[in-house]
């Protein structure tokens, strides 16, 4: 029974994205065709999307690194779309060896036109006509991701770093793809860090929100700009393994996912700081005083926290990247005379930890939940945050395993 | 004092290409993008066209072997094109960083218009309107030499291997650049092989059609296909070494050189072995009965000599490719019958040694002083062959060294 069958609806027309590790080296190319081949000869519209080969990427920018240390974006894409360019190729070339017709359609050649910010560029549109006529006789398009043009300069652009997700979520959404298929090193997306909590689960199915917050906090299975535009776009999106010949997790709207659990997941980041002012007066602007200068700085705070007043004085506790933690507290030195706090305090040993599902938004008790279980663990929580369908605190790092694992039993996330 | 006045004439508008070993790494791109520099400096409107790093071609060219025994050469442009995209960019990249104007052009983005033959693609037509706007404005355009563009298809073609030379060279006649500068890994083109020759010269200047005669036969300085073009075109191209800072050797009309020596170098090609049919009937049709096939056959045959008639019998013995004999053997075998010959023999070890210089044309004697030198190490000339400019010989392989260095001395070419 083909998997589409399997999956309760037909799908006539599928995305299929294949990252470095997948593409390694040419039996792993192999194995993508094989993989392709197979969705053809179910009757599917096929169209792929293909990474560099691993270890390209970082050799053409160690290139231009070693040419320039301030290059010019526009010659770096002219560089670094040479990678896509050639497992694009080769993947077509493997294909035909198979007896698939299918050929390569570079960025410029489609176009997948892009706004003009060279290294870091949006996709603003791509032409499906010609592609969409030769999938229909059964012809498989291979499209390198991560590049494309811009239709003024006919110069070509990349889309950032991990822009190949995107790449294949938009190409899915233009083309009007039923699915569109991440393959990558895991078979899915998990109820939380498997290689810390043995007891975690691969979900079938998570919503576009959810992914989008387990995405920007760490859990690196799918890049964050690609599930924000598959939301936009409604584009169903599956993350799934190139290596186990097994289902992954389905990315979908929130209707379609019928028995939701209260908490999906639980994600961890230790990319923050926590940064502590104290003994300032807590008088209106005071927030402006500190959060000012560091936005000013391109420093980006998240979680913030005010004590509560005594005798006139507060604290105010907030993270940042753990990378910019000397230069905040050198911002924050140099407003002294505004803020005129009495001390000064920093902590790179922290852990941000999350516990995540649409569900809370229809259950009380979540945030609760998580404060007890910390609580009888003995762990202290340092600053919480709440999203509608999020609840983070910070902890110390040292804590991390013993969080996840409390947490993991204590929401009912366990495999059976 | 700027070699363009040491030249004697005033050069505007110079195309310099640089090979896969003079862009080996970032290094020796480095290297390029200084005598690049020194030119714009020096007031040239210079282009640049480039090959890939070394070693990376053979890579790709890998790949696609690796991925199918007989692949697409559509895909395979497009895996190998990638080659000298890379370094176009670099390049433009490092003649920023030195604070010169540049930007890459890849071949779809000039264009340059090939025919459709993917692999081996010819150069049509090369759009300069735009690149020579931006030359009088002092930038650089940096052209990945060996790859263009199909203008119907938009697909990407490659010229096949050496293309760049070719790319060079037409690039240099579109723009009606002054000269073309063939940057390599030897200092210019000698009167021997100065391996085997060690008083071998370097020429200042040779013709085209002398130029011409030492690339089709085995000095691999030029490629041919370059030659021809630079000749139809009459594009000045200089030979010259990227690693030492000395002039090189020009390839220009022959009104260019006022004193023409008679011979201006001797060429040797080991690529060649004899065939000789013997006892044959010396009747008209013979040679179509034997060549004819061989043609058919795709066989290439250069040197044919017919034996004086012996009692109505005779011997012709030519030279086919070396990797072609056993083919060779197989198709007059298979003509017994037409042919009636009494035997069949051939003979590896032989070498092609030729004397070239378009000075031969106004002075007789050439070929004699050719015969008696030979003679007088008794050495046995086993074919002969002539053109307007040129004397081969096929000896036996073992006298290569003692032929080379004994005609040389005959012609007077000898450094002092």
């Amino acid at each position: 029974m083909p998997p589409a069958v399997l999956l309760g609806i037909f799908i006539v027309r599928i995305v299929k994205k294949f990252g470095g590790t997948s593409v390694a080296d040419i039996d792993r190319i192999r194995n993508v065709a094989e993989k392709v081949k197979r969705a053809v000869d179910e009757g599917h519209e096929v169209a792929v999307v293909v990474s560099a080969m691993s270890g390209v990427t970082n050799q053409l920018v160690e290139y231009c690194d070693d040419t320039s240390p301030i290059y010019d974006a526009r010659e770096y894409d002219v560089v670094v779309s040479a990678g896509e360019q050639i497992t694009a190729g080769l993947t077509a070339m493997m294909l035909q060896s198979m007896g698939v017709t299918a050929r390569s359609w570079l960025g410029w050649q489609i176009p997948i036109e892009t706004s003009a910010v060279h290294g870091a560029a949006r996709i603003e549109e791509i032409k499906t006509k010609e592609l969409l006529k030769r999938m229909a006789k059964g012809e498989v398009p291979v499209v390198p991701g991560f590049q494309g043009v811009v239709p003024g300069t006919k110069r070509i652009t990349t889309l950032g770093r991990g822009g190949s997700d995107t790449s294949a979520v938009a190409l899915a959404a233009a083309l009007k793809a039923d699915q569109c298929d991440i393959y990558t090193d895991v078979t899915g997306v998990y109820t939380c860090d498997p290689r810390i909590v043995t007891k975690a689960r691969k979900l079938d199915k998570i919503t576009y929100e959810e992914m989008l917050e387990m995405a920007s906090l760490g859990a690196k299975v799918l890049q964050t700009r690609s599930v924000a535009l598959a939301m936009k776009e409604h584009v169903r999106t599956q993350v799934l393994s190139s290596f186990e010949d097994v289902p992954g997790t389905l990315v979908v709207d929130e209707e379609e996912i019928v028995e939701q659990e209260v908490v999906s997941g639980i994600a961890y980041s230790k990319d923050d700081a926590k940064v502590t002012v104290s003994g300032i007066a807590d008088r209106p602007g005071i927030s402006a005083a500190i959060f000012g200068p560091l936005a000013d700085a391109a420093i980006n705070v998240d979680m913030i926290v005010q004590n509560v007043s005594r005798e006139g004085l507060t604290d105010m506790t907030f993270t940042v990247p753990r990378g910019e933690i000397n230069r905040s507290l050198k911002v924050i030195e140099g407003q002294k005379a505004s803020i005129d706090y009495k001390s000064l305090s920093s902590d790179p040993n922290v852990v941000k930890i999350s516990v995540i599902g649409v569900g809370m938004r229809s259950h009380a008790g979540v945030a609760s939940r998580m404060f007890r279980t910390l609580a009888e663990k003995g762990i202290n929580i340092q600053v919480i945050s709440t999203s509608e369908i999020k609840v983070s605190v910070l902890i110390a790092s040292e804590y991390t395993e013993l969080a996840l694992r409390a947490l993991h039993t204590a929401y009912g996330l366990d495999a059976a």
